[in-house]
């Protein structure tokens, strides 16, 4: 069995998290990397997506992948045999990772010259939406099975993200998912999020979304 | 618009838990009332499948429901007007309840000789299974598109709850879900976890979840 890397994430004792984030943004950006932090429920399709997105990509960016976990290491060794650079988080149990956590995964993952790493935080619609990680982009997906309510039900997660995946719209056809209702709950949270509506498994609207995201991430980089 | 009572919790400040939801557990069991922690990812259908029980229970329980959300009365009023009684409990961005906020909950449900009380917990894989709320039934639900690897991502849910209802089977044929990686990974966690598998949408399998729970709730409140 392929090999994956395993990092056992310290609990960072920092007491302003909102200060060390913002330094770890600054150090990015001089370095010019964008750290893109990537939350939803667990089962929304974010290892998926990811995987769909690097086909996408199709070589534009120079981009790694942190998988954080409870446990287990399937995601990380996903995505590296996607071609992905990889390292696979542990948190111990905690719910979230802060900006110290995500600075160890980024050390660990040691991807020279990356213009994109991506944080796939742990599976959660509440807990991560607390913690500013650094990221430059905070980006969630919400699958069509979750339900149209959930921007009602967790806000602070909408009012977080710039941008908004919704995942699994193959599925469409048979769930109760009114669009309206949903982009009328997240604009109410964020007025100004984008949202991308995709199917990873099927690639539909993928391209759009890589598009914007490989845009971004060279604006950032620049 | 209908009314429903909305209780704003109070952080709680005992320093033990553990003990403090054994003490709960024991008032309830000398009171004849069973508390069901219920809970699940956001978007598996709690709400949905309480409401497919209120039909199979058919009168057979006297019961009531705490709903728990980090904002909105949307579950409470859902139960409300099925003719069950509910209180929407709030928050306040907790990821989770304790013993000292599901108290809160009882009390302000103030449903007496109830013999059973759900509480639908924060929807969240993570935090909620780790503080005992005082529930004699711990049951969580995994619906079928958030996909069958979760056990192994989220044991600690795993492990703690007496029941597993996978929900969402209608959507099997749309989704790759093998029940028997599923099975493997729970029993991994906790072999004597009882597994049902329901649409509550459709209401089947709803019958045989009941039956079972009626029977455990007699039981304890013997």
């Amino acid at each position: 069995m392929e090999e994956v890397k395993i990092i056992a994430l310290k609990e960072s004792v920092l007491e302003d998290n909102d200060k060390d984030a913002q330094n770890l943004r600054e150090e990015l950006k001089a370095n010019g990397t964008c750290l893109l932090n990537l939350m939803s429920s667990p089962g929304s399709g974010k290892t998926t997506t990811l995987l769909a997105l690097n086909r996408a990509f199709a070589g534009r960016l120079k981009w790694g992948v942190m998988e954080a976990d409870i446990d287990s290491a399937v995601d990380a060794l996903t995505m590296q045999q996607a071609g992905v650079p990889s390292v696979q988080l542990h948190t111990g149990g905690m719910c979230h990772l802060d900006a110290d956590m995500t600075r160890q995964g980024i050390r660990a993952l040691g991807l020279e010259g990356a213009e994109l790493i991506v944080l796939e935080n742990v599976g959660n619609l509440v807990c991560p939406a607390e913690f500013d990680t650094g990221a430059a982009i905070n980006m969630t997906i919400l699958s069509v099975p979750e339900g149209d309510d959930k921007p009602a039900k967790y806000p602070l997660m909408y009012e977080t993200c710039d941008i908004l995946v919704v995942n699994k719209i193959d599925a469409l056809p048979v769930f109760d998912f009114d669009r309206e209702r949903m982009e009328r709950y997240a604009r109410k949270c964020n007025p100004d999020i984008e949202i991308y509506y995709i199917s990873a498994k099927t690639g539909e609207g993928v391209d759009a979304l890589a598009d914007a995201l490989v845009e971004k991430v060279k604006a950032w980089c620049k």
